[in-house]
């Protein structure tokens, strides 16, 4: 049996997140299970995210586990000046595997290079969130029936968007064409649009976003546009409406596309688009269960 | 196998409340069972409540059951815009069943209606609280033997008190006589005296709170008066002491009397009637773990 | 079976405390076992503690018990001006066991004096903390091969550390040699000496921190000085560096050496250190889960 610390989705080769998605299928039919009895979980989020906690959580739960942990630092002892390295060292004499959400970028790998048990990241700062990437190609492969190129529209903050960029790296491996449409401030960096170019995934740029693109693609991937991140707040009330799906533009979609969304959405989806059967996001946040259920297990050496 | 949220006492028939309080007391001579073994309970309480939390959790855990949610929505995605429609359609995929507290009147009656699953209120502003008055009519059955034709005098608060409001609704199935007792400012609203008068029941109101009362009832169900409620702080200082019950003001109660407050009391009954055999408040509170694991198996299906 | 509440290791006799050991170097061999099966213990953290909550809370979990409670009192009923007698009252009627931290010296004997269930004091402001004494006998029996006649020297904080008082008061079973190394401001009360002179534990003060003194003891039990406790800046900027232990101060000292600390640790120690045979202090945090497992049967009286 051997462990593994999951930081980034690029922590897993090609064939490992076949065989996750593989055992979180599994877990989806059969999700309450003894596999976990006897082992503690525990979740430490140094920064507040409740519904990647409660889907960890129910994960551990529903297979058997018990949970410790804190849901926010601030009444912890990071307080009183204790280093991440101390916290870390502590926690894993009590629990088989750490659950860790961090304000800072890095410290989910900081981490996994001095605790004795598995860590798994459960995002640090602006940088990864590797669960959410596979509950993403989970919900892609169900809908889609394949992981293999698709047609795969990213829209709305590209440029700090955490989500997008993990889950253009995992596609690395499966062949997609990408769009990628966004406001001039929020561009995708550079840096990724390389890797598509290393790794030979064409894509394309917009800063309109148009029903043309919604009617090519397989998949819709939309995230949240943040008024925060924004210099000039006239330019962010010139894009937050243009950025926003409304029923009316699924029109002339294909049969098989499907919208996802990371959530929390704000006004980046208008709630009449939730009745249409192409809407996904709620199904894609119950994915996280399983996949994470098979994240831990794979992470313990169970499966 | 039906589930059914439960938003309100009124949700209820009279034969549902005699079901429920007929499976608390079952609960009661077995409350460790495995009867929700494999269930995850979400408690969600976007306003602090920890006896009613702990109270469910409880419950929940004694049946074997697992457990989600946070205690205080300040660190949740409602902070980032959420809307509860999305935060329960979100959970609603990790949990079979959710508690929820929320300070907004109407709340727990929309998410009935967006989730999949059952939802339980576990408060919603100063508008309902059905696992209070499930506890209370379980607290009147077992000392009084009976729910029916029963003397019960309500004391304080009648203006702004959930409980006693949710009480008289449930109490409309049970003929008693009522005595309203309080203060000219917290009287009982008129709506509540509406329904006494169509349903049948006799009442009398009352600003002085007087032995000649308490030597009557069979019950005397207490309320906070809280100094917030009042305008002027003179009137405050004057009726705070006058609706504080004391050992002494029981001499010539009924053998039978029982004391019943929803708690936590502040300065409504001096600690000098805790001692005595009338005062049942603290077995009323023991008396939700049993009310409330009937209700979350009745919720779902199982009882 | 008898029920015993623990509010300070002076509740323990001399033969109890090895019994608990004993049991605790049981739980290390086998921590995941059923014996809580059915059981709720409430851990009430009127002051946040993260390490000892966490602790606590995974002894419960491997033994198959389940927990309810909060972890900072700031949302509960307390701040509704609810008495500690009405929280414990209430909270006993749900749980089989209280773990409490209160910050007020005194609370955990006062809840002991009302509650029908045992409480375990995890920390009454500066006054006791017993879990943390026992976790540090097992400590030094587990790598000195027994308790008595061992030189044991306690250097920082020796004025408010409420770990070095309580370990002090245990002591005085094991006829140990003490040493007692703290700045001027920080030194060991007159009472404490007393108890040692009345206990025929012969004890050395010093304020230096010297090689001499590590070259002698067996146990060399570090405190946190805390900037806080100086009335003048300059004094603790002149303390904080000469109580620091670093790895080259470690050279002469005996084979056998082992250095504790309560945790968390900010300048005290070194992280050079860490890597060093002697460095113990995060294995004796791991036996605080095996002696928390002994103490918590023991009150219910299981072992």
């Amino acid at each position: 049996m051997t462990t593994k610390s999951i930081v980034s989705i690029t922590d897993y080769t090609k064939d490992q997140i076949i065989g996750i998605l593989d055992s979180a299928a599994a877990f989806e039919v059969n999700p309450n299970q003894e596999i976990l009895k006897g082992k503690v979980a525990a979740t430490l989020f140094f920064e507040p995210s409740t519904r990647t906690r409660l889907s960890f959580e129910t994960a551990v739960n529903r297979l058997g586990g018990r949970i410790i942990g804190f849901s926010d630092a601030s009444t912890t002892s990071s307080t009183k000046g204790e280093t991440l390295n101390d916290t870390i060292r502590i926690v894993s004499n009590y629990a088989d595997i750490i659950i860790m959400r961090h304000y800072l970028e890095g410290a989910a790998l900081y981490a996994s290079e001095v605790s004795p048990v598995p860590i798994i990241n459960a995002g640090d700062g602006s940088n990864q969130h590797p669960s959410q990437t596979l509950l993403d190609l989970y919900s892609i492969r169900k809908t889609q029936g394949r992981l293999d190129n698709l047609k795969i529209a990213m829209v709305g903050d590209l440029k700090y968007g955490r989500t997008v960029h993990s889950l253009l790296m995992a596609l690395t491996h499966f062949s997609p064409e990408l769009f990628f449409i966004a406001p001039e401030e929020l561009k995708m960096p550079d840096q990724y649009k390389l890797v598509c170019q290393q790794t030979g995934m064409p894509y394309t740029e917009l800063s309109e976003f148009s029903t043309d693109i919604i009617n090519e693609v397989d998949i819709l991937y939309m995230t949240r546009v943040q008024k925060e991140r924004f210099t000039d707040v006239m330019e962010y009330d010139k894009v937050k409406n243009v950025y926003t799906l409304r029923k009316s533009m699924l029109a002339g979609s294909k049969e098989n596309l499907r919208i996802l969304h990371p959530l929390p959405r704000v006004n980046e989806i208008d709630p009449d688009v939730d009745a249409s059967p192409k809407a996904y996001y709620f199904e894609q946040a119950r994915n996280g269960l399983y996949t994470r259920q098979a994240m831990i297990c794979n992470a313990l050496g169970l499966i």
